[in-house]
């Protein structure tokens, strides 16, 4: 089982790390992080680069596709190799999946037509204009399409997914060895849940966190 | 405010990712990725490398380190220069950190002796041989020193240090842009709320998981 993890200029760190580390302890799991040429990918922050190991050509076929979102995202919408690439693999992926915008780029590229999906709170207003139907949920499941909401909600879109590929037991082998029992110290991860001035703060940072 | 994370071959991608992508955000925050050598370090996986972005010997008095964990530590819990790296960034530091079995790697340097700390739960016993005072909690502070329990749990202490460094409204803030509203799809997240046959087949995989 070939698992491909899509890296782009500006990506969000932890987009694509969270599905990994969980996708990567599956039975007969091979992870492979691509990118539009091979060599290192910058976070939008800047400060940390991951290895693509693989060009977009040299994988053709992955089982699984994982896109994750960060600001960089918006550069690959229109036309481009990265949206051609997502099309071709989708048309012999077993999942397609994605966390935080990356489901912006699924559905530019036509992928989620008339499909339920999720993205990050902050840019839900976006999928209804590329087709797709907004789904305020963590993690939404429509046939082999899985999206997941902002960053941290693709660790739940991985256990979710390591349940379906697998099963129960490895799913929550894989939870408990990665000791994921969360304990947030706040209770802020939600607009519904979040002080009225931290909502306000974060809003008023839209452009910034999304471009 | 510099922030070092510590990458050493075969740690675990989430342990350092996760503290990371908090981290990163706060006002100030440099975050500099720092190994042996400069240049790309694998993961326990094999199939992700992150790039150290500098040499140990580069980084001298960062505010803030962070260790992971990850099979891999083990190579460096005697004498050497990852150990020597950290007793001499300790000695300066606002804060010394850890995610799972990172706390081995304090440990073993010397720096919690006689300190409260925690680590993933297969290898909590290995605290008090090392001179630490272990304890059963997500996320432990004792002054300066903060660790955390297993791979995820990078990310309750990462926010937990966040709203420590700047305050609670910039953390909460971190915590909505990214959604960090956790709902796992199963509970067997610990050893306690873990189905026996899971909690069974981890237990019998404990050598391969740490070493």
């Amino acid at each position: 089982m070939q698992i491909a993890v899509l890296l782009f200029d500006r990506f969000t760190a932890l987009d694509a790390v969270g599905p990994y580390d969980v996708l990567s302890r599956l039975p007969g799991a091979r992870v492979v992080f691509v990118g539009e040429r091979p060599g290192p990918v910058r976070t939008e922050v800047g400060s940390l680069a991951l290895t693509a190991d693989a060009a977009l050509s040299e994988v053709t076929t992955p089982d699984v596709v994982v896109v994750p979102g960060g600001p960089g995202q918006r550069a690959h919408m229109g036309a481009g190799p990265i949206s051609d690439w997502l099309r071709a693999v989708d048309a012999t992926s077993t999942w397609t999946t994605s966390v935080c915008t990356g489901s912006l780029l699924l559905a530019a590229a036509g992928l989620l037509t008339g499909r339920r999906a999720t993205t990050h709170w902050l840019a839900h207003d976006q999928l209804a204009p590329l087709g797709a139907v907004p789904v305020a949920q963590r993690v939404v499941t429509d046939g082999k399409y899985v999206t997941a909401a902002g960053v941290s909600a693709g660790l739940d879109m991985a256990f979710t997914l390591a349940g379906r590929i697998a099963d129960d037991t490895v799913a929550q082998s894989i939870q408990l060895a990665h000791e994921y029992d969360p304990q947030p110290p706040y209770q802020a991860g939600s607009p519904g849940r979040a002080p009225r001035e931290v909502l306000a703060t974060v809003q008023a940072r839209k452009e910034f966190i999304l471009n």
